[in-house]
């Protein structure tokens, strides 16, 4: 990796440094709230592009941002899944990334604020992205005209929810892209070893912990939990987009062929080198500008593109 | 499938009836000759587009079509890999898509006439495939203005051809499109006897048939027969495209992993319901149209995008 995308990978492992601390009770003096801010401010040194502002809005009981690009030329919207392993990570974090998919889209983009363990465990955080979704259906937003992205977690969550809206019956969003999905918490993918070491914010022993937190008891093969296991026959278009250093990347190929096994239109782009969610380094990183270009690409093309 | 693409896919395994009894002595009336011709003249009425021309030329010793496209306003150049198993197809049968990536591209398309088994057998047709691509660099042309492009067979082709230019110390090409590539000809992908049925060109046991007469006693995990056993690393990027209906799709998304395993920049696209090498089907098939658009932007975009 290059020296910023170092820099600053280590910066991002450090703002989550009381996180186990905290989780496992052995330093009282750190708070989850204390970790929550840390990791909200260091994903926050990521500005939004110029032209681009901010409303806070309720989605149906689920409070979310809303980002409003100066020049919304689509009538397409998103709902960016934020990530942060169901524990942390807010809306006030992804201003970045989410005013990026916003000028690029030239599109409305809602970052839900869903409930995140240890306080709200599994399910929760799919409960309210499915809330979420369903009150943009109620406002009249037709289903073919919305569509999910999300990294880690989210990335995850954008398979999980529309499965969830599918056993509700309701109409699916038009597109979804995975970027660096955290697709199986069995971490049963090879890359769980052989990316040890590769992946500056991630270990397996971390990973482990994170997933019991979330599951809080519930079976990490869920099919809400990890979308390898969920049925989904049926749903739209999906990107995914994943990084060869990942310690996710065996996981989230698996995701890839699963969906395609299933009949999903997929598509999988594997990125050399590249760390854990390296969308967010657009500011200096030429790949995270591509990989989001290349994705908006993918979301304006897949959704309605003849109306 | 559509009406129309049943028929086309029937009618292209028509034109390779006589293929197995030939290939067996059991008809001594048929000659690989009138199969080849009968294989040419199905592919033959995939008519090129408008504005584009052809000529013969010698790639080096290697005969060739070249595509020039009326409007040239690229100086990329492409290489297209015909398929048919290594034993059928000629670049008669291939002026509709090769036309149609000429026009898509703005630019030059060669497609090499490389010898074909049983009379030579592997590697012959991996030789000829380097020696074409060596004949361009000897042109003057940059490597890194060249990108390869085939299916099936040629799909193989632009894998294993880069890694025999690589074994022997040539700069590489920029781009690669493997479309439903034969990666595989041990064929263990799980979609060999899953897809059975589902793909109408192909079955098992004439692929099983087609490998071991193309192989004259090589090992089918020979790297240059079978590219999920090549040593890939340096490769430029490569985007792979496969029909989920297709007896190949496990051993093409193995290939997409074994690529992005040696960090390789991977693009996969797994495409609902399309049989093998859907591409062809480009005068009344929309995923065909769609299919050869985007892997001309991939190539447009990989190939020097910056100069």
């Amino acid at each position: 990796m290059n020296q910023p995308l170092t820099q600053a990978m280590s910066g991002w492992a450090d703002s989550l440094v009381n996180l186990v601390p905290v989780l496992s009770g052995s330093d009282e003096t750190a708070s989850m709230g204390q970790v929550r801010a840390s990791y909200t401010a260091f994903q926050a040194q990521q500005k939004p592009p110029q032209g681009v502002r901010f409303e806070e809005v309720d989605m149906g009981g689920v409070p979310a941002t809303l980002v409003l690009p100066e020049v919304q030329d689509s009538d397409l919207v998103l709902v960016y899944i934020h990530g942060g392993a169901y524990i942390v990570g807010e809306p006030a974090g992804y201003r970045g990334i989410g005013g990026n998919y916003a000028k690029l889209l030239g599109a409305r983009v809602y970052i839900p604020d869903y409930r995140l363990a240890p306080e709200h465990p599994f399910p929760a955080a799919i409960d309210d992205g499915l809330r979420a979704y369903e009150w943009l259906l109620e406002q009249g937003i037709p289903a073919r005209k919305i569509a999910f992205a999300g990294e880690s977690a989210g990335g995850a969550m954008v398979v999980s929810v529309m499965v969830a809206a599918k056993q509700k019956g309701l109409p699916l969003p038009a597109a979804g892209v995975a970027i660096s999905p955290w697709a199986n918490l069995e971490h049963t993918g090879a890359s769980m070893t052989n990316r040890e070491g590769l992946d500056p914010l991630n270990t397996k022993p971390l990973l482990d912990l994170l997933a019991r937190t979330f599951l809080a008891g519930a079976l990490p093969n869920h099919p809400l939990a990890s979308p390898v296991f969920a049925d989904v026959t049926g749903l739209p278009p999906i990107l995914v987009q994943i990084g060869e250093n990942e310690l996710m990347l065996s996981d989230a190929m698996r995701l890839a062929s699963h969906l395609a096994e299933n009949r999903v239109r997929v598509n999988l782009e594997v990125w050399p080198h590249m760390p854990h969610a390296w969308h967010f380094f657009q500011s200096f990183l030429p790949e995270a500008e591509q990989a989001l270009r290349e994705s908006a690409r993918f979301i304006s093309e897949t959704v309605s593109p003849n109306q």
